[in-house]
This record gives C-alpha cells, structure tokens and sequence, in this order.
C-alpha cells in the first residue's frame, strides 16, 4: 500500500514526521506558503532545509516524483511542496520556474480571494482567469507545476481547465452534494476535473464534512465511493488538510493574511472562530489505517484502495511535475 | 580539448553565444550578479531562463559539472553562475543552499569592499572572515559552492583557505609578480590555493596585465609558464573576465554599486574612467585558439594545454560543486 497525503499544513516536528512513519505514510504535500511574497517564501524553504538536516532519517525532499521511489526505499516520508496562494510569484512570470526549481511542485492560483491569476471562493462574482493568470497557467505547464483550484471560485476553476494543457487539481476539497460550503465542489467541476486527467483530494477538515467534526467515517467513505461513482477511480485521492499542533494565530494567518483590518473568520464564523475539533478516527498521521479499513468495509478492492490511498497521487506527480521538453531552468 | 572560461560578464546574445561556439568554448562561468540582494538575483536569474529557452539550440544551464559533457555532446554552451559578491545571500545562511539550487556554483566572499564575510582587495585594514563568513564557508562547504576569493584581501583569502574544508578558488586575476595591482594576487596566496587544491583563473582584462592592453601574448604566455611553476599544472585555468560589448554603466555599477555618491574609478581613474581597449589577441570568445596557440608555442604539451584550457575547471567544478553526503537542498 503506497499512501500519499494531498496536504497537510501541521506544525511540524520530529513527532509528527515520526507519526507519519508510525501511520504507513510515504509522500505528504506540505503547504509551504499561505500569503508569503517571494522573499517570505525563500524564508520557508530556508525552514524546510533545516528540517531535512535535522530530520535526514525521517524526512527528505521530493523534487521529482521517482524521489517518493526513493523515500520509500529508505524508509523517510518524502515532502513535496505546494503553495495555497499565488503569492510566492508577485507579479514576476519568471518566479514560476525559479519556484519549480526550488521545489514547489503544486501552486493554487487563488486563496479565497481574488488574486493577479483567477478568483477565489469567497469573492461575490468571479470574473475567470485574469491576463496574468493565462500566462501563469502556460508556464506552470511547461515547467510542470500542478494547478490546484482548491480555494478557487467555479468560472475560475472551469476556465482553468479549459485553458491547461495539462490535468488540472483539487488537492484538498470534498463534493459540494456530500456536504454543501463554499470550499466545496460541485459535480461540474469533479467532472471537468477528472476529465482533465486531474485529482480530488478528499479533506477530512470538519468544515468541509458533513456534520462537522461528528462525520463518521462510514459517511466519509460513503462520499468516496459516490465520487469514484462521478469522477472515476483513477481520479480521486486523499487531502486531508491536517493542520496538526497550529495555534489560533496560524489560522488567522491563513484567513487575513495582510489583507484585511477587520477579523475574516473563513469558513468558521465570531462564535466558532477556533480550530474545529478533530474527528474520532483522524486526528493525527497515525490513523490512515483507519480509512483504509473504512474503505475496505464499503467495498473497494485492494487496487482501489491503494490508488486512492496513494498510486493516483503518485500518477499526477510523475505525469504532471515533469517539465515539458527543452524546459530547463 | 575541452575549453572553459572561469569568468565573463558580457552584454549576452546570440552573437556572442555564437562566437563562443566558434571559438570552441564548452562551458563558461557567467557572472550572474555584482551587488544585486535576493530578490533581484532572481530577476537575473529570470532573465537567463528565457535566455535558455530562446537560444536553447547553443546554451544550457549548468547545475553540475556533469552538464558540461551534455553541453559538449549536444554541441552547446554550458553556463554556470557565479556571483561577484556576497550580496544574493544578504544576513541569511539559509540562502546559500536556495542559491545553490538555484544554480549558484560559485561565490565571491567579497567585492572590493569589507561584506557580511570578509574584505575586500581595495580595504585599508583587513580584518580576516567574519562569524557570519565563517558560518558562510561552512555551508558552502556543505551544498557545494565554490568559494572565490577573486576580489578578496590577502589576510581574508588566506583565512577562508584556512577555515575552508575544500578547496578555495581564484576565477580570475593574475599575480602580482607579473603585474602589481590590487586585483592580482601574492606568491604566498597563490600557493596557498593551489595547497588547498583550488584554482587560479588567468585573466586577460587589461588592468590585471603587464602593459595593460598592449600586453603580448608572449608576455601572457611567460607568465602562464611561471605560475604553473609556481602553482602546479594542475591548478591554473582560464578566467577571462572578458566584458564584451557593455556600456560604461555596466562598469559603473560593478565598481559603485549603491555603497557611494561620490565616483570610485575601481581600477580605473578620473582620466581612465572607462573601459580598458581590448588586446589585439583577445577581444571576444573567438579568440581562444589564440592563447591555445600561444600556450604551444610556450612549449606546454597537449595533455597541459588542455587541463589549462578547461581540464582543470572541469575537475574543480566535478569535486567542488558535489553536495557534502546527506545535504538535501
């Protein structure tokens, strides 16, 4: 069984990375970036350097996807990075392969709000993929860095696809139909996402869940098997966005930002402003097993499993980070 | 033969990449900054991505020294970066291995002026390497960057050497027994670069010659034999610093940066303000079969032609640029 996380933002330490390997986990997409500018992001891949030091028997980087190959062969998670927002670019087309360089195998073009490239999910109208926003998408293809929509608005997002050479993704987000935020999907985007050869990552963040953090994992994987249903086997994954050990301010990072003066509570609101509590059987890298355990009762064979588990993500790495001919950089 | 040149910053084109196949060169070191922070290496950096992919027929990007033989077979160019200053990594240790990813082979710890490191050739007093240059070697030392101390002062140069677990290097500049300047380099720091296994990079920029532009290529040929006397065969190259084509304003930043209101003249002065006039032997990148021819006449054999003409950057870039074991970056 291969099992690669489509993201996670924890607060990292050797006990997590230690609980990553105690939970069977080869590969995890760890959020690099929220809002930080290309400077701020070079401070973060600065933090990870220090981390891969550190931690050279747990951990190590994965540039390409045959580094996973090679995680796994030593017994290491491999982490591959991703950016929830455009930022770390600016406004610099040339960021785009400096960033691929540097590792940043998957950028969001949006966080929620508006940004230079497309339109995010909490804005009132979305206008689609902005002037700089076609050329972004052009050179994420040529350098191979997966698009993720995640926090993107819907014209944005089909637009997107429409405008990729490449498959586009959904590295953490549920189906709108199992639980009904705007950090969800509807099945016009699941579908035009598999159609493009992409991926869902199924969250198990309790706002993205029906019923909160009291989502059993019968429903959860009930919500698997309708989506395999819609978007087809090869097309879904895990994205659990685990966002382990984060004090409050982290989540005000990732809702503010720089970019307003009055509190924005994202998808919690003044009276739910925290973390939501964590599910009975997820809370911590240690319980993959008992999703694939759920997976197993509601009827997926062991090559389902293992691709939703972790082949399918390794499918869009290996196909989608590779840079097209004659990119070098 | 293999043809390397340890320094040039030209006013790059396809002009000149095309004379640098016709003078047979394999790969050179390009100066990618002089005084540029962060961020702005990056915009450097950008520009020679769309310089990769618009001459993607005649040059390509080295990040190991094993690109050269790809370069050598694919009938291009390699370009390898160096940085003239100490300024890309600014007050922050973990940019040096970002650097490094980046392409960043080589570093000088100084130009001209006292840095972060160490101090600059044209300081009053120097006082040696810094904490921070000390904790600066040792990472360069770790991720493989070469250290050069071209523009360095004597007591800096030697405590790098001291302090550095391998080899130091000298991209380009002559000795200061075959023409004093402040520039050109002591009997004593020459062999003491050679001890640590490094290399000298001979350069024909008039103000570092005998004669200045009427220097010979007899005379720099004299000197070539002498410093492999004094050296070792096995630790002298080229180093150009061959400036082709660029305004006066490119000279005025290299020796004025932002550190000064009033002029500094570098090598220059108020009456010789501008560039030096080119040799008669060697004006651009055609031109290197003049030195190999020279070099023979001299009575060095083919096999030492060759390590001066690139043999023995190759080797310098193959040892020096390798990542210590377990430097994941």
């Amino acid at each position: 069984m291969l099992t690669i996380d489509g993201l996670q933002y924890s607060n990292w330490s050797r006990a997590i990375f230690e609980q990553m390997r105690e939970g069977g986990v080869d590969a995890v997409h760890a959020t690099l970036v929220y809002h930080e500018n290309c400077r701020e992001t070079l401070l973060r891949f600065g933090e990870w350097q220090r981390r891969f030091e550190e931690h050279s028997d747990l951990i190590m980087p994965v540039f390409e996807a045959s580094d996973i190959e090679l995680a796994r062969e030593t017994n290491r998670v491999g982490i591959f990075f991703g950016a929830q927002n455009c930022s770390p670019i600016e406004d610099d087309i040339d960021l785009v392969a400096i960033m691929r360089r540097l590792g940043l195998l998957i950028m969001q073009l949006t966080y929620n709000n508006q940004s230079l490239l497309a339109c995010g999910c909490y804005e009132a109208e979305d206008s689609g993929i902005t002037r700089f926003g076609r050329q972004a998408i052009r050179e994420m293809n040529r350098v191979g860095m997966l698009i993720d929509m995640s926090h993107s608005a819907e014209r944005s997002t089909l637009e997107a696809i429409e405008l990729s050479e490449r498959p586009v993704i959904i590295s953490h987000a549920n189906p709108a139909s199992f639980h009904p935020a705007k950090r969800n999907k509807s099945d016009t985007v699941l579908r035009a996402i598999a159609e493009s050869g992409g991926i869902l990552g199924f969250s198990v963040y309790p706002f993205h869940l029906r019923n909160g953090p009291d989502c059993t994992l019968d429903e959860f994987c009930g919500m698997v098997a309708d989506t395999a249903e819609l978007m087809g086997i090869d097309h879904i994954g895990m994205g659990t966005d685990l966002c382990q050990a984060q004090p409050e301010s982290v989540l005000t990072w990732m809702r503010n930002g720089r970019w307003t003066k009055a509190m924005d509570y994202g998808e919690g609101s003044q009276s739910n402003a925290g973390w939501p509590s964590p599910l009975a059987w997820f809370s911590d890298n240690r319980h993959f097993p008992n999703i694939v355990e759920g997976l197993r009762q509601k009827g997926f064979n062991h090559e389902e499993i293992d691709k939703i588990m972790g082949r399918n993500w390794l499918k869009q790495l290996t196909d989608g980070t590779r840079p097209a001919v004659n990119a070098a950089f």
